[in-house]
């Protein structure tokens, strides 16, 4: 089936953030997440265009739960179309694609009260493909969710929604001013991720409170930082001058968190 | 100042690793890596192409060093050129160039012995981000070097050498067989990141051996992993089903070698 100029038009404008705000979806590409949003309970596909082998592997029962949970693109159309490669280049954002474009509807997460759980503070980070790490490994450690201030990289930008890894779909990401959600959160403890701070290591666990990661050349903040009540550091042994943000908040998660059950316990994934 | 055409074809031919391996340099761009790898002891500059603002920021004492430490790239040109935007587009391999690009020799580091020292060991290790990022990580906690299989993303390739910030010439990177390195090594120890191992937190500090990390979806191949001495996994608490390789070599390196000096001892870097 041939897919129209205003198809590709549509699906190219949602590689800019006004789009995906204003039709509240966005694109993923390639079988591994693409099959993983399909999968997900809370999550709609609108419409994916795969080649004819992406299809083929479809499972009965995913094809048919997609029947009761998708809404139509531009109206009515069907949700998954069939399209042969030189339509997947037209469509895809890659150099190379890989068998299937998709748009989901973003997922909607309810706002939390901010006064108990634990959360990962992204202060004007700026890089999408560590925002998408950060949200995977917030998934990884079981954080409860992700705020970023409103300079912060769009967590629906397509590098960083592949970067997540479909941790998108569990993990809640939300926008807002960290200052002001600190401020009414009744005294929850305020990690901050900085220079001259007190070693990670040798820390307690903790099992609530907001855990914040600066901009990767800026750091945190002066008016977040005034708000924290740890100040902590990882020790460095070499010469780098500095470490990876998506990097950095999986060392201070795995030692602030990550030691929640007694070892061999979890099973552990792929690393 | 005008280029030519065979240096725009020359400069872009270092995209592919054939040409880069037959001219034994590579690319980089951007005035805060350029600047680095100008200022280290170890690393010449065969060629920079920059803007007047980039040229005009250089220090008269680099520019003096520059000339002693400096190369021709085809034959006898100077060293430093200035370019105007339009050139530094046809030059550059970003969509949005920064300022300079420059080509530098490969830095060279002794092969060791193998016997002694602590290494981190890429079983296959696929993405250039990842790779620049380990590298970076291996500078940051001191490790004595990185050893990657054949089959192993090349740190030289632009991503990578982006992604290193600056530590691909302060932390050698070799390509070899680590079968055979490890074979080889005397009985150092092995720990291999597992899907199904022991738990990380709780492991002894180490000062030597390898850390091997796998291939981003197959992990270690079975003939190094018949050869671990130590079986190891991040314990997860969430829902996630793998982490980012160079995310999960960070946490490893954590936890196994970041202990080294005593809290506060180290400074710290940006995080």
């Amino acid at each position: 089936m041939l897919i129209t100029k205003s198809q590709v038009k549509y699906i190219q404008s949602l590689g800019h953030k006004k789009f995906r705000d204003a039709e509240g979806v966005f694109v993923v590409e390639g079988p591994k997440i693409t099959g993983e949003l399909l999968g997900a309970p809370n999550m709609r596909l609108r419409a994916a265009y795969g080649l004819r082998e992406w299809i083929a592997a479809l499972s009965p029962a995913l094809l048919q739960r997609l029947d009761e949970r998708t809404t139509g693109l531009l109206g009515g159309e069907r949700r998954i179309t069939e399209v042969g490669p030189i339509e997947l280049q037209r469509l895809s954002a890659l150099s190379t694609p890989n068998q299937v474009v998709a748009v989901f509807e973003k997922p909607v997460f309810p706002d939390p009260l901010w006064t108990t759980g634990l959360y990962v503070v992204l202060d004007g980070l700026q890089d999408p493909g560590n925002l998408g790490t950060i949200v995977r490994l917030a998934d990884w450690f079981g954080v409860d969710g992700v705020l970023c201030s409103p300079d912060s990289a769009d967590v629906f930008n397509p590098k960083a929604v592949q970067s997540t890894m479909g941790s998108v779909s569990r993990v809640p990401v939300w926008y807002g001013d960290p200052e002001a959600v600190i401020r009414h959160s009744l005294g929850m403890p305020v990690w901050a991720a900085l220079l001259q701070g007190e070693s990670l290591y040798g820390q307690q666990r903790i099992r609530q409170g907001f855990i914040v990661i600066g901009n990767e050349s800026k750091g945190i903040g002066l008016a977040i930082q005034e708000l924290a009540t740890h100040r902590i550091t990882i020790p460095r042994t070499g010469e780098a001058e500095s470490l990876n943000a998506a990097v950095a908040t999986g060392i201070i998660l795995s030692h602030l968190v990550g030691w929640g059950k007694p070892d061999g316990a979890n099973g552990g994934g792929r690393v």
